[in-house]
């Protein structure tokens, strides 16, 4: 694997290079200048001093000296108050501003989000992004930005795999794979009547307002439509090792990792023959791309050296193992964008790692929720939903004690799914995946999950942003959960004091793709063999296609949190005899499972029918298209006992497996159940929420819905979760 | 309690004073810039163009109109391009800029470092915070500062109570108190070199860089001494209700929350006489002071105009109800400082307060520690201790398979002392504090502890500064706890992959205000009578006076997590008896506390002396000054065993008190535990831990250590916490 522009430390050929090309130095500068105020033309530089930039002569030359070689203490800080005349002109205040970017699976998923974090952080203007997506990515990230509700800005998606036929004839050895070279199709795969697009690696950050980099454009000669950075390593000079033999390029040539793209100018100018033309060329001698599509940029602008801008070298601070970029910043104030451009990323090592990793962390875990903020100022369409939701917010009255149950009812959750890579299961059809919901609190129960349920999960993870990645590190620190592909992690982002419990299982639930679900509860452990039992049984029973069933797996508990779980029936039912275990919550609340019916699950050799009764909240596996758990039930209490109303409305039969069980372990209550057991308002609200719902109930199933009125009535156990 | 500057709707006589004042708008603006152009002179305002600044003429009359009122099109991000010339130089890329801050007390001390954070992320300079403190301030910034470490940044304290004498004679009804009044005395409480300074508040946000403030010194004619902005609200105008009598002041006044001071000029001119004489002249009619210090700085102001550079609003956004903040900024982009002046704080409404808050959550939930990044490109003076540690930093090897622990070790966290409100214990002879540690998984063992222990404890919580936020509304939601004011909580924060136990327990130790200390974990809860038994025992035993001994509380333990507290050791035994209750780990590792010799402890009517042995880890009260533990010891395993030997070492009796007792509840393993248990290298870099530890041991005890060598070299059990 190769990176972009691997450094090395110069030689003396390269010094004496360096010494001749500082000449150009002092007279550069005013050179462009005077260009400038000429009337840009083609080739010509934009009108920025000379230290900082490579300068591009007709003749297609570059004068490195200037972009790299020169003196750091000038900063582009310094460009405003030059001699050049006024600075760029700043977008208008509300101008729409359009950025495209390339991501294809789980990570580059995760690494777009902090990219779009610290893009939105500094931001002042109305974004509209263009994401040429893979279907992995366009899952996660459609998901994720419908929830985000992120105030004037506009996501669009491009299908990733219909322009792949476009490049994958050409070789590539780059890490990036096929999805490096999707860049150079952008001119034909972005809608015609988009003229001006910013073009970013996943691997970048901003430090500063993305209407800076976009005021570039109007450096633009009448003629130029690649506006670039200088590469910050010597890769293209061709002389890092014995036989290096890299793409053609302007000297250290260009680094794609930030482009800006007058797209109205490359379709005027023939861009999609240009760069084949190149690339075929190109190719007859040289094996592959190295680095994707930046080898052939540089190639392409090497022959035509009049379509490139190039840009501040602050624009792409590139950060490989001893980078030349600290030639370009002089001070932390002059960094615009950091780019992560080495295979190793975060680890890499260089003098000012420490600082760009901090930067870094600061968008990782930055609260995504906060970025909501509204773009005041600038009238913008607001995100789909969010004007009923702003509604139904304002109608809500604070003064009323339940406000914060209403209120967390009504928050829209940031969902980010499969977080993690994932492998979906094979289509099988009597699969089933075990369903659960948990916040850091429980992420030591994982382990033990993987080795009770060998087959797929989704799992609903309730966390900050911060928290996710120490989630992240967590699972690769885990040998165990590491190796799982099986595991669908789906994190809803924390907003609100209460826990948005069915919203959660929601959530895993959505995400499930087998044809059956076991709706488990994250501290439950199931039998080891209940993964293969249930689909036999799921088979057997005729699941779904004869049958409208929910199999009830039954609940125990034991109250010591070191205890060996039993591998049989037969083995549990010897420590229930001893009391080493119980059936679940025996002590406080035998309503939730007396229907289960333990006494005859003892004896039973084969499935029986229950009937419901008030409070029944047993664990079942049912068909994945089964009813939803409801959302107004937030914090704790009813979540799983209405669900199950509802499959008894819908007719569901309620069939207990003879052979199936699990078992919760103990542990302290959670945070917000101290919080809000002790709470007498608590649950008032609780019995406002069960009124309603019983009124929905109605509504929907009639005079059929009357059965669950007593049940709805009866005060709720405090102790009950 | 009144606010500073209490909006009202306007009447209609404001209404016509509008319209009358429009009148002005138009030509303020130019004639500004022309009398700028022709030299600056007393009164003169600066270069801004009309619609955002009020401006002074010479004869005291302030035109309004040019600062609410205008046309809220015409932000201030459009001075620079205004035809007045240049912007006003920034400073140079390396000057130190100074800030002076008045904070007294818990709560502003938590104020004080949310705007530190707002401040430190856009600034671009080394900064000089100049903090007049009270005694309970200076000890919480005192030690955060110190632990923070952050580069390019100096800290002087000013003592709060020696200036008190200079304001304590002005009646003051408004809520920050005397410490409101103390703005007024910095030109001769900061040192008589220092020029120039801008004071804040300890409400006030950044969202910009601070260095942009402080060019507006540029502004400044040769004789204005004191940059403002204009009140945002109608309170100065008089006209809020009946007999609304406010100080005088230039039309709607100036909000004294940001403050550009040339203290040389202020001094100059006999500032402190100045102010004074108003005061006094004021005070012969007036009450007292409503809004503090504004109501002197606008007293004086009136009568003094020349000295009064207005500065653009965006400085000094005030988010009262109802403000008039919004005619100043017209989008998100023109903001620069935000003032949270209403006493409502974040729970002010106005109509962009969600865009408000959710900045201001921004700095208060960041991480701290991603602010220690270096202001490269301007050398300055490493923070005290930075170097060495910087050194150690760089001699480890990567490596080493012990690096994380390693590097812990090293880790400074940030330090956060008396988090929340808190009343040192009144001086006792015999007093003893409860000392642990906890982080935010163990926050709901708090209700029950404070049921347990009614005296002092002294609790080091290891938080992300986020979860510090959530902890305080933890607090502040719980009753029991909201009322404990002699629960000292010190925050911790989180930095490195290991659990630094040892750093938390000698922090919290370190806090502890009583001469003994009962030196606990989170998980216990002592004897509801221990306090009391602790205390008599202390004084009959003679405990650091007469005798060096460390006493025991035999520790026991539940693993149902259901359990009812026994209320003597007559029930202890009962239930242990039954088996209700084990001595402490007497399943998993008899050995640490069998030196207790639980059958004599049945029987024992006195305290008794036992002998160390190996493993031994007892939970025991001794005095305040008793030997540290030792930091080394990160992550799980032999964290208190070490303390114990130290403290044999030092030749500590151990005395077990036959009537103490404190029983462990049970918990599922933490997320660190869980994560380390299983590691391999865990164990064997505990084991060179513990060989250090022993060298350590022998350089300070000599032969006598080697009683301890057996007991080091055997193999530690992977089930120890």
């Amino acid at each position: 694997m190769l990176p972009r522009g691997r450094p090395r430390a110069m030689g003396a050929a390269a010094l004496l290079l360096l010494l001749l090309l500082l000449g150009f130095l002092l007279f550069g500068g005013d050179l462009g200048c005077e260009r400038r105020k000429q009337g840009g033309r083609a080739g010509a530089p934009g009108c920025f001093p000379g230290p900082l930039m490579p300068r591009v002569p007709p003749d297609g030359r570059l004068r490195r000296a200037a972009a790299l070689d020169g003196d750091p203490g000038a900063g582009p800080g310094d460009h405003n108050r030059s001699d050049c005349g006024p600075p760029p002109p700043r977008p208008s205040k509300c101008e729409l501003l359009h950025v495209a970017i390339v991501c294809a699976g789980h990570n580059s998923s995760r690494d777009v989000i902090t990219l779009v974090k610290s893009m939105l952080f500094y931001r002042k203007n109305p974004l509209h992004l263009h994401l040429v997506t893979d279907a992995v990515a366009r899952n996660i990230l459609e998901m994720l930005f419908h929830t985000w509700m992120v105030p004037a800005v506009r996501v669009s998606f491009y299908n990733a795999e219909e322009l792949k036929s476009q490049v994958s004839w050409i070789p590539n050895k780059h890490y990036s794979g096929l999805y490096g070279l999707m860049k150079l199709v952008l001119p034909s795969a972005l809608p015609a009547e988009l003229a001006h697009v910013i073009v970013l690696d996943t691997d970048v950050t901003f430090a500063s307002d993305i209407s800076e980099l976009w005021a570039l454009f109007a450096h633009f000669s009448d003629t130029q439509a690649i506006g670039l950075v200088e590469n910050q390593s010597d890769w293209y000079l061709g002389n890092l090792w014995k036989n290096h033999r890299p793409w053609p390029a302007l000297g250290r040539g260009f680094n794609t990792g930030v482009i800006l793209l007058r797209l109205d100018r490359l379709r005027q100018a023939g861009w999609e023959q240009m760069w084949r033309l190149t690339a075929r060329r190109e190719l007859l001698t040289l094996p592959a791309t190295s680095l994707a599509d930046q080898d052939i940029f540089n190639a392409v602008i090497k022959e035509h050296p009049g379509l490139v801008q190039p840009l501040p070298c602050v624009w792409n601070v590139q950060l490989s193992d001893h980078t030349l970029a600290e030639r370009c910043y002089s001070a932390a104030s002059d960094l615009k964008v950091i780019h992560w451009n080495s295979p190793k990323k975060l680890q890499v090592k260089n003098k000012h790692v420490e600082f760009f990793r901090n930067f870094y962390l600061t968008f990782l875990e930055y609260d995504g929720n906060l970025l909501r903020r509204e773009l005041f100022g600038c009238p913008s369409q607001p995100p789909p939903g969010a004007e009923q939701l702003q509604q139904a917010l304002a109608q809500l009255d604070e003064e009323d004690p339940c406000f914060e149950f209403r209120q967390q009812q009504l928050t829209v959750h940031r969902v980010h799914v499969t977080f993690l890579p994932h492998e979906p299961p094979p289509p099988r059809p009597h699969d089933v995946t075990l369903v659960a919901q948990l916040s850091m609190d429980r992420l030591q129960m994982l382990e033990a999950l993987c080795r009770h349920w060998p087959g797929p999960m989704s799992l609903a993870l309730y966390l900050t942003d911060a928290e996710a990645q120490q989630f992240l590190h967590f699972i690769e620190s885990s040998p165990v959960l590491a190796a799982r592909q099986d595991v669908a992690y789906h994190v809803v982002y924390r907003e609100g004091p209460l826990y948005p419990v069915n919203q959660l299982r929601n959530v895993a639930l959505a995400q499930a793709l087998t044809p059956y679900v076991f709706l488990s509860d994250i501290d439950f452990l199931p039998a080891y063999s209940l993964y293969d039992y249930l689909r036999a049984s799921i088979e057997q029973l005729g699941l779904g296609s004869q049958r409208k069933a929910a199999l009830v797996v039954p609940a125990f508990e034991t109250l010591h949190y070191r205890f060996s779980f039993p591998h049989s029936k037969v083995e549990l039912l010897a420590l229930l005899d001893v009391g080493a275990l119980y059936t679940f919550r025996y002590h406080e609340w035998p309503r939730g499972h007396a229907p289960t019916d333990y006494a005859r699950w003892r004896e039973a050799q084969a499935p029986y029918r229950v009937q419901w009764a008030a409070d029944y909240e047993p664990y079942v596996v049912v068909p994945r298209d089964c009813p939803r758990y409801d959302p107004r039930f937030v914090g704790f209490g009813w979540n799983k006992v209405a669900h199950i109303v509802e499959l008894d409305a819908q007719e569901y039969e309620l069939l207990v497996l003879p052979e199936a069980f699990t078992i919760h372990l103990p542990h302290a209550p959670s945070l917000d159940i101290s919080r809000f057991r002790s709470s007498p308002t608590y649950r008032d609200c609780l019995q406002a929420l069960k009124d309603e719902f019983h009124q929905d109930l109605s509504r929907h199933h009639g005079a059929a819905a009357l059965k669950y009125l007593p049940a709805l009535q009866q005060p709720q156990s405090p102790a009950r979760g």
